[in-house]
């Protein structure tokens, strides 16, 4: 059976919200689990999800305590002293803490007694300790960060989200294959279109990377369906599966996309509360708002995939809640079962 | 008294809203005007606002038909035989066609006949010309692009928002002295707080060239308030004056903002037509979305400011109607009072 490690003390609601949303998905979806971090706080935890089941408020979620029989699940425990803060520097404090839940969990599948880890604190320590501790796939010179965003249609994919600040075309045209891969056998996108991010549509368009990842792109021999240059404005139509970019200007990006969202939300609370009738109205409207926020919502995604290792590592939100996390071990699950990484290889030994 | 240049013939809308939001702002805001581009249609629009007035269904518009007593107005007619389309390539476009009214446009402003020109056809033609016809400001390496956007608080500069995909750190500097010059005189800053944007807080992060920046300005010597890097999310919580990036990065960002936007007015219209009482719902809540509407309204701000030429261009949104073209004017005027250019000349003479 599928095992999943999971690192308890990262995120900034660990060690109680990350064990809460495994459990819920290892209920749910039915594989096993290793929690790795300091053995009574987690021992807590289920102790405390065993007599009171898991309440969220996460509009997403049922309403009321969701009763989880903890006897029935396949769970194992891994000790690890360390937590890697979110300050650390990420190469120095892997080094360093050694017996830190992140490494130790990298570790269960590097020795494979687990298939993937999921982790919700330093994203920097995550991909640090899942490069060295599990190494590349053959062929794929950087990882990269995988992110799912909603659109008008099905999901899209932004990659690199993050990982690397500094990027040859080379690694671009990686991505596109990891996208590539991500896309058709995790989210059953059957011949999934790929474009360069862009700020134009014609080939001669944009930054000397953008413009080379483009000419590799569409003289490429590896079968990939590339669509050519997206716009940001583009990305939302839902017309591209795949949109490859460095992870300079993809965190921008997204770290753009979730401000600007986030102001317009408050900026609709701030107009239904404006005044007794707007009050009334904004009460009104309350479920089409939920629909929406449903979604949009980055906690239905749960967690950026990063691409590129041998194995599988979800990195989640910081901020992640109970359901967040369970989100983020059920595409740690997917991405096991469907053999991305196997896919991923194939391209190269075609 | 200042003239302001219209590149009639630009723009999705061209000549009639171009026409109409020139005539609107000369009659709100007073000051003279020069029409350039083929005579006879311009003559008809003006002809036509003198019968019929402005109708607009601009939701931050006033109501019904605005009259404009056209004989009292400072208007010229500068005749120019062609039109740059936008799919041109702009620096051929510019040599190729003399008599385009961009290209003729930007002479009025060159010879000081006109003090600045407002264009929303073909964004490389606007620059190109800008930069060939007016020439440099001295000290400045390259002309950006500087956009206004809304935030929680008061408006924030992206700048470069798309003129140069590939910088330099020095340029991202010199975008730095001009934004703060652009935010203290025409949008009222008193100590314009200028941020890098960058994918962390801490000064070794991002790629090479935000460093870089970042280790520049925070070495200045020339009064700029640094307040070292902002993240994507962190631009709409306005605790930024003016946020410095590449034309690439800036582009990007601002598209990708536009597009997560335009997709949540969808689904919130969406929703709101999903069944008879979500439309009843949606009724009601029509005023606090059009409010919430108005505050994120590009067509507020109408145009980008092209700084670093000696003169001011405007450019706006191809899809412009005449209310963004009105308040584009506005800010032509407003830069043009300021002396903007004077004063970022000051910083290198200092």
């Amino acid at each position: 059976m599928t095992r999943i490690a999971i690192d308890a003390m990262g995120g900034d609601h660990a060690p109680d919200e990350i064990v809460k949303g495994a459990l819920w998905a290892v209920f749910d979806y039915g594989f096993a689990i290793d929690f790795v971090g300091k053995e009574d706080e987690i021992q807590r935890v289920i102790n405390d999800v065993k007599q009171n089941g898991i309440r969220t408020n996460n509009i997403n979620a049922p309403k009321g305590r969701i009763r989880i029989d903890v006897s029935k699940l396949d769970i194992k425990i891994t000790p690890a002293s360390e937590v890697i803060e979110m300050g650390e520097a990420p190469g120095q404090a892997i080094r360093k803490k050694k017996d830190s839940s992140i490494v130790v969990a990298v570790k269960a599948v590097a020795t494979g007694s687990s298939q993937a880890v999921v982790a919700a604190g330093s994203t920097g320590a995550a991909m640090a300790s899942s490069l060295f501790g599990l190494g590349r796939l053959p062929g794929i010179e950087r990882p990269a960060i995988a992110t799912t965003l909603p659109t008008m249609k099905k999901p899209v994919i932004l990659i690199d989200s993050g990982a690397n600040s500094n990027c040859t075309p080379e690694m671009l045209y990686q991505f596109a294959i990891m996208g590539s891969a991500f896309s058709k056998n995790v989210l059953g996108s059957e011949n999934p279109r790929i474009g360069v991010l862009n700020i134009g549509e014609e080939a001669g368009k944009g930054n000397e990377l953008a413009q080379a990842a483009h000419k590799m792109l569409e003289e490429n021999k590896d079968g990939l369906n590339f669509i050519g240059n997206v716009e940001g404005k583009e990305i939302f139509l839902g017309d591209c599966d795949v949109v490859v970019c460095d992870g300079f200007v993809g965190n921008v990006a997204l770290k753009s996309i979730e401000g600007a969202s986030s102001m317009l939300f408050k900026m609709i609370m701030q107009e239904f509360k404006r005044d007794p009738i707007s009050m009334v109205i904004g009460l009104l409207a309350k479920s089409a708002m939920k629909r929406i926020f449903k979604r949009v919502n980055y906690e239905e995604f749960g967690g950026a995939l990063l691409l590129g290792v041998k194995g599988i590592t979800v990195i989640s939100h910081g901020r992640s809640m109970a359901y967040a996390i369970k989100n983020a071990v059920r595409v740690a699950k997917e991405a096991v079962e469907s053999e991305v990484n196997k896919k991923i290889s194939e391209f190269y030994e075609g």
